[in-house]
This record gives C-alpha cells, structure tokens and sequence, in this order.
C-alpha cells in the first residue's frame, strides 16, 4: 500500500464520514490519521485522512466520486510523498528564506523549490548554494513615476505558469501585491506578517510595537488576499522582549520566530492539513 | 438529540471507522467531532467520537455492541454533560486544591466533588467555602514507629466506593501510597509532580533543580502506577527561572504551573480525552 | 540589617550609580540587587536597588537627599517588608481575584488588601472567605437614564483616602471609569485587558479574536489612563487556541492567562519594580 | 566615547559597586547598563557594566586595576565590537551550524569564526558558502579497535592555538571529547544536549523521550566539563509534543529549538554576559 492524503469540506449532514470510510474500504484503505470540524459559524464540515491503499489515485478517486458528489464536497487527494511546487518570494533579508531552503533541503518540508523570485539581488548566492534557479525581477519607478509593477506581476504570474507553481510564499517579499494578483493567487500564496495581527497592521510593525512598548513581539503567517494583512491566519508565534531592547533589537529577536513561523505554516499547507472556513482557517495539526 | 462521547481502543484493522460511523448512523447520530490515532508502537488503534443523537444512551449502546464484539474493543460510551465523581486528596499547600475547586464551580471542570480527603486540617476553610465535605484522614507513626498507613488507606478505599468515586485526584498530597493502593487505582487516579519529568523524581525536586541550575522548572501531571513518578504523562508545563531565584522563589513560581497542569489533566481526563497506549497517554485535546 | 528597596529615575547623566552607591554605602548598606536601565528614546536613567542596612529609613533617606536633588531624581525608598495597601475592584467572574487573594494569603504577593470594591454582589462570599470587608457600590441608570456613576466614582476616591490605598487593581471590574478618575489614580491603578493589546481593544475582545481567527489569545495586564486601553503596558502572556474552540471556549481558556498576567503586574508594581518612562514602563524583574 | 563592557566576580563585600563605578568615573565612563547579582548560595558578587568611554581600553584598566587587586576579583574588559573567536565543531547534521553561521553573517552574532572542524565531509559545501576554512578530522578505529580519538584531539588543540580560539561550539558534533580536552576547554566549550536537561542524559535522548511519552521536548547549550552532560547550563527551550508524533518527529521539531538554543547561548556567550557561578551560571540578559 502507499500513503495518500484526502481532504475535504462540505455543508454539514449525517453519514460524511459513514459514506467516506465505505468508499476507501471499497478501495482497501487502511486509515491512519483522521481528523474532522463540524464548524458551527459557517455549517461546513471538514475532514483529513492519511490513508495507505494497494490501489492507484485514480482508482480512489473513482471510489470516492458519488460521495464527493451526494455530498456536494470540495475535495482534494494526493499522493503523500508528492511534494508541493512551491515559488518563493523574497527581497533583501534572508532568514526566513534561509529556514525554509534549510528546511526543504533536510527533506522536512514537502515542497520542492523550482524558483526564486526576488526583487533584489542580495540573496541570490544562497539560491545558488541550494541550486535554485533564481530570477530577479526588479521593481521600479522611471523618472517621470511611472512603475513597472504592472509588468513585473505579470512576469510573475507567467513564472507560476511555466513551473507549474501551486504555492506562492512571500519570505519577506517587501512589495505590497496589486488587489488583481492577491485575487489571482487566493488561497495559493502565503505570507508572513511581522507582528501579531492584528496588532501593527502597516508598515513598520516592529517599531509600532515598541513604541507602544509591548511585552511580546509575533509573528504571522496567513493566506494573501486583497485585504491586506487581513488574508485567513495559518499560524501565530510569539516571543518575549523587555524594556531594554531597541526597535532595532525587536528586529533581530523577531526574525527569528518569523522563520519558524513561515516554515510551520508552508509545510502544514503542503501536507493539505489547512483548509478555510470563510475568513478563518481550520489547521488539522 | 442530546450530545454524547464515545471513547475505544482495539487492536487495529482495516474497516473500524465505516463500522462505528455505521452504527452511530443507524441511531441517527451526528457527529461532531472525531479523533483518531493509529499507535505504530503498540499496534492499537484509538477514537474519540462526540456526536448527538435523539436516541437513549442504552439504545447507542446497543447498536455499538456487535462491533465492540467484532473488533474486540474496550470502549467507553458517556452522556457529555455527565460529570466525573472525583475524590480531591490534599495536605497542606492549596494551590493546585484552590485552582481544581474554582473551576470546578465556575463549571469549566466537567467533575463534581463530593468529598475531599486531606492528612492534615490547613484546608479545611476551603473545602468548606466551596461546600464540599472534608475528611481528615491522619497518617502518622506512633511511639513505636508502627504507621497507621494501612488503616488510612483502607479508609480511602472505603470512600472512594461509598461515594461512587471514579477518579482520585492528588492534588499535592504530600504521602506517598502503597503499591498497593497504586494498583488499585490505576487509570483513576492523577497525581502532579513538581519536576518536568523524567527530571528530579523523587523528593525536593524544586531545590534539586536550583542545585542542577536549570533555565525552566516544570510540573507533570501523570497516571498513578506502583511504579512512583513512572506513570503515564498526561499534561507537561514550564516556566521559565534566572540564576537570581532562589529554590524558594522557585517553589512560589512552580505552584502556578503545577496548579495549570494539574487542572488541565484533569479536564482532559473527565471529558474522555485521555487514553492509555502502554506506558504513554494519547490525548485527544 | 534590615533589607529596603530604592528605586528612582532621573534625567541620564555621568556619575549617577558612583553617587548613589557612596550614599548607601555611608549608611553602611549592602547591596544585594541591583538593576538599572538607560532609556535612549527619552534619555532618562532608571534604577531600582535591594540592600540592607543597619541604619533607619530616615537616616537612609536623608542621605540620599544630596544625591536626589544633585539629579533632581524622582525616588522612592521603601522597608521591602513593607506591603502595599491595595483595594480591588471586580464585578461579577471571580478568576482574576481568586488569584490575587489566593496568592496574597500565601505571602507571595506583597500586598496588603483592606477593602474589595464591587457593582455586584455575586463575589461577596469570596471576600468574606478571605475576610476582607466587601463594599457594594452598584453602579446602575435610573428611569429617565440619568447614571449614579459620578456618586459611584467619588465614593470609590472616598474609600482610597479613609484605607490609605496606594494601588487599585481593577480585576475584571466591568464599568469604565471616567477620565476624570483615571487622571486622578494614574499610576496607581493597574487593569487586566482580556486581550493582546493593542489587539481587539474594546468590547468582547474574545470574541473579535474568534472571529479573526487568531491561533493565539491573550491579556494585558497595564495602568490606567484616560486613554482607554493605551495605558503602559506591565505584562502580557498568551495562550494557544485552535478553530475547533468557540469564543466561549476562548473566554475560559482567557480566564488562565488573566488571572497569572495580572497577578504577576501587581507583584512587580508591589515589589517597586516597575517605572513609567514615557508611555512605556521599564520592568526590573 | 565608544562602548566596553567589563564583567567581573569576586569574594561578596560592601561597597564594590562604589568602587567600580568610581574607577569608571574617572574614565569619564557613562554607564548604559548594569547588572549585579550576589549569590547566597557561594557568597560571590557578579557584575556586568556596559559603558562608554573617550578613553583607551589599557587606561581604563589601570583605573581598575586597584579595585581589582582590593576585591581580587575575576575580571574581564573587552570593547563592545570585539568579536569572540570561535571554532565550530559539527559532523553532518547541520541544522545548529546553519543557524550560527546565518546569525553570524547576518551580524547578530557577536562572533567571527575563522575555522569549521567535522569528522565528516557532509557540511563542506555550507563552510564554502560562507567562505569559512573547513577542517576535516576524522576519528575512527582501525582493524585492530585502535582509535585515532588522541590525535584527532591534538590536531583540534593546535587549531585553537594557531586561530587564537576564544570559543569552541560543539554544534551537533557527535564525537564524545576526552575528560582531557574538556578540562583544557572548561568555561570556553560550549555544546548543545537535545534533552531537556537532566532528563534524558546519554545517547539517542529524542528516543528515550518519546518512549516516556513527554509532553514537551526540549534542548539544553551548556558548558562542556569532564563529567558528560553535567556542565553549567546556559540556556534552555522547549517544544509541545504529541502522542501522535514519532521519534522521528521528535527529532525534526526537535532541531529547531536546537538550533534556537544554541544560538542564544553563543551569544550570550560572546557578549560577555555568562559568568560561572559553582555549577550554576548567572546570565545577564
């Protein structure tokens, strides 16, 4: 048998879970981890299922298509060893970047990297050092103002194209996204926020913070959309700081639970454990 | 429908979930929330259903009967609003005592406790605010340093089947049982231990962690066994320490942990979330 | 020698700890703790120093005097055994007093406590457990709207004159307190916010986090100022929380990390460990 | 003026803190930070001073040198850009070294590091990137079970003599070090245990871990003495686990706070704020 990954969400009723552990008996599946959320705000049901089955993908998905359909699911299966084609954005400052290529490398994350894109040049030896093709796509205004932003998304969005890319993470891509890109990769890119939103929306959030002279500094990693900093939230991280530390120092403190933000919340994604749930997001940990 | 829990464990196989979803579809229930875990150590499969049904406990219960019997399972089946009789032990510190009865009455522990039992008369006051009956239970040696122990103990027992205890709750009390008393209450019984376990067993565990200069002191609460500080791990909590605290300081700090972990535990225990895997807990938190 | 307490802050300057240091040590003090801190933003030095001292309270003050008008500090000596006299306000969930009475009856938290102030009388009992007088001061609108809150207010004022109260600790007192009063305790009133600041200021905080699907809740514990919920920030901690808890299962989760931040705010503000610089404190914990 | 720090420790007496900041005053020092602790349990007194100064570092150590010599102190001056030299040992997994050596280039690790020694060739490639010399020492036994442990141990000796070592970080070295070299590294050999100290000693800890069935992992940077996992503790993290997590997992979420551990030792380290206390240290974050 080889392991596979089903999920699936869909409006609440009786027998979801009878009708979904028939179709992969039909099919052999013996289940391994399940996890489901009856999600009273919004009436959805969602589920996970690792399973292992002698049968092929297709052969689950043929088993499992009169439940998808009776049940009007949203459903997605996988194979659990594919792993998810991931381009990563990133400017200037590479830790978190750096945690993720690490992370990818050591084989504990499941995605595969074709592509860098950045809109600096600064972190391009270490793409090289991990063997990853890396594209610099500046983003710029001429003399009379007028920016290229337009086309570089547009470059963007071909890149996702080529590579056949299905998950976008912005490690501290420092160009805000026009509402038309944000919309086209809804639900298909992340990105990490340098405080605990909603705290410090903006710019500058660590500075906020210590202006406002807080006790923990956060970090956020959540799904892009149109709303800035307002897209569904993976995963919060925090970290304590005292008085005695300059902005600068909040800087440095948080860098570190960024990284470790980022990456939990890409390899949650790339095992299928998160789904939405209007503006919230169920996280099958 | 009216909420229920049902809780089992049985060596796994293939077909377990389709069968229980089946038998709690065909007393029309719905189910609310599902957890399961597949232990690759022991071989032993572990769920956690609620759901509701318009159905009587007794009539659920008949309905699961046949695949209790074809899977072999120990299985447990509750109304989710039923409390645990719970037997609350204590000496002379009230801390984790005071945390237990106030949650207890705010209606956030799903126990009820109808006596509590104590080797000394310090928390007598607050058994009495919280209405609860308190008995003094002495332990002491005599002149000929023959111990009353096995009398204390026999009382013990005594109460714990007049008042239909289901569970007994050491909440910092300061003796330490029989392994006989031990086996008798094993799976029903909680202890908390002042030490992130397996670290610092035995006694003065809070000066023994100053001696060792450790940066976090812990609390375990965990099943008691004969076996003194080996039982099963329920709930683990830390706190950080600097080298200017002293073993003191370090007793006050850890009294708040303790008092959270133990209560946590507890919940967990009394909601049915906590099974046994051999020598370790799965929680279905 | 009998153990003090000096905290002060002045404007940064060269010489400041060589002064203090030779006026204690005139009084034959040894120091047995000491912190200090160098603000850049506002350019003020903090320092707060234990040491004991064979000689009076008086005699170490007039000693110090030199100093503090060389610097023109603002400074505070106190006997460390010394309690600080507090009233507490609460309405109607007792978890955050709880705490502080428990912990005050165990001799960990230096303060003294001569009088609970409530609008309700549902934690009447508690008081009188603890024994410490109760007074109700309900704070209600008559028929045609008119609120008695300005005869509530100065009766609270009256009580912090008649005990002697130097802090007032609002433990889940459920009424905002008008600017006037806020001006009037400034500095000696400290507030639990049940959320992460600046995070979901105002009403049902929890439930705005539920909303917005956070992974992680938490509380603040700050002084007061006219500036609702922008008062400087003591302490905050947070606690995890997952989709498959309600903004109810968020409020009892919330009740944890309250009572501890807040308990934790009024032991720093007892031991004078605590210092407003700007609208950011310094804590030397 | 630019900025020192000085840490020192000695026999506990009155009026040291006089004495020092006299000295510093008449180096026309500015005090930016200091911190003291008088341990009650060995009787010493510890101090780090952070201050600036126009003048040089040799003229402020004559201006100490009689305070030093009055209280025989333990004393130690540096400029506060000096880099501490470190040699870092690490054989092939290379989570910890990765996190130092992007600390370090990224200029929030107070450290150069002019030499990488492993007993394997997996890391190579990372000390490239970097652009650090890598020394390849192997330790193996021939045919007849002769070690070459001896050599391999003079040759990281002579290293540390011919870089001028300040430091030595054990990142995940997996070679057990002679009581020899640990004694002639005491106080500059920093290792990391992945165990939540003392539990857990010995080899394959994660393992150990997961068969006791904890609740949280954790990790442990402390000196290296001769008696194995017993030196002085620096610092140290954990991390929640579950049942539902192998050994495996363990070891991967594991690496994290390895890496984060580590990390913060090194730099506590290298910026002068440990001090030995006994068995114990004092950490002057």
């Amino acid at each position: 048998g080889h392991p596979m990954v089903l999920s699936l969400s869909c409006k609440n009723s009786r027998g979801i879970v009878h009708a979904v552990s028939g179709a992969l008996l039909s099919v052999q599946g013996d289940i391994t981890d399940s996890k489901q959320f009856d999600s009273p705000d919004t009436g959805t049901f969602f589920m996970r299922v690792e399973f292992t089955t002698p049968e092929s993908r297709e052969a689950v998905e043929a088993a499992l298509e009169p439940v998808r359909e009776e049940f009007a699911m949203d459903l997605g299966l996988w194979e659990a060893s594919r792993k998810t084609r991931t381009l990563v954005m990133c400017s200037k400052d590479g830790r978190t970047l750096n945690d993720l290529l690490f992370q990818q490398r050591a084989g504990t994350l499941s995605v595969e990297i074709p592509v860098i894109v950045s809109n600096h040049l600064e972190l391009q030896p270490m793409a090289f050092f991990y063997g990853i093709p890396f594209i610099h796509i500046p983003v710029a205004k001429d003399a009379e103002g007028n920016s290229n932003k337009a086309e570089a998304e547009a470059k963007l969005l071909d890149l996702v194209a080529e590579y056949d890319i299905e998950l976008v993470v912005l490690a501290r891509y420092m160009q805000i996204l026009s509402d038309d890109l944000c919309r086209k990769l809804e639900g298909k890119a992340i990105n990490i926020h340098h405080s605990f939103l909603p705290s410090f929306k903006g710019a500058r959030p660590y500075h906020q913070a210590h202006d406002r002279g807080v006790k923990l500094i956060g970090a956020t990693a959540h799904y892009v959309t149109a709303d800035l900093d307002e897209g569904p939230i993976i995963e919060q991280q925090v970290q304590r700081v005292t008085h005695a530390q300059s902005a600068r120092e909040f800087v440095i403190r948080g860098r570190e639970v960024e990284g470790s933000t980022l990456s939990r919340a890409v390899k949650w994604h790339a095992e299928h454990r998160v789904l939405l749930d209007g503006k919230r997001t169920v996280v099958f940990d």
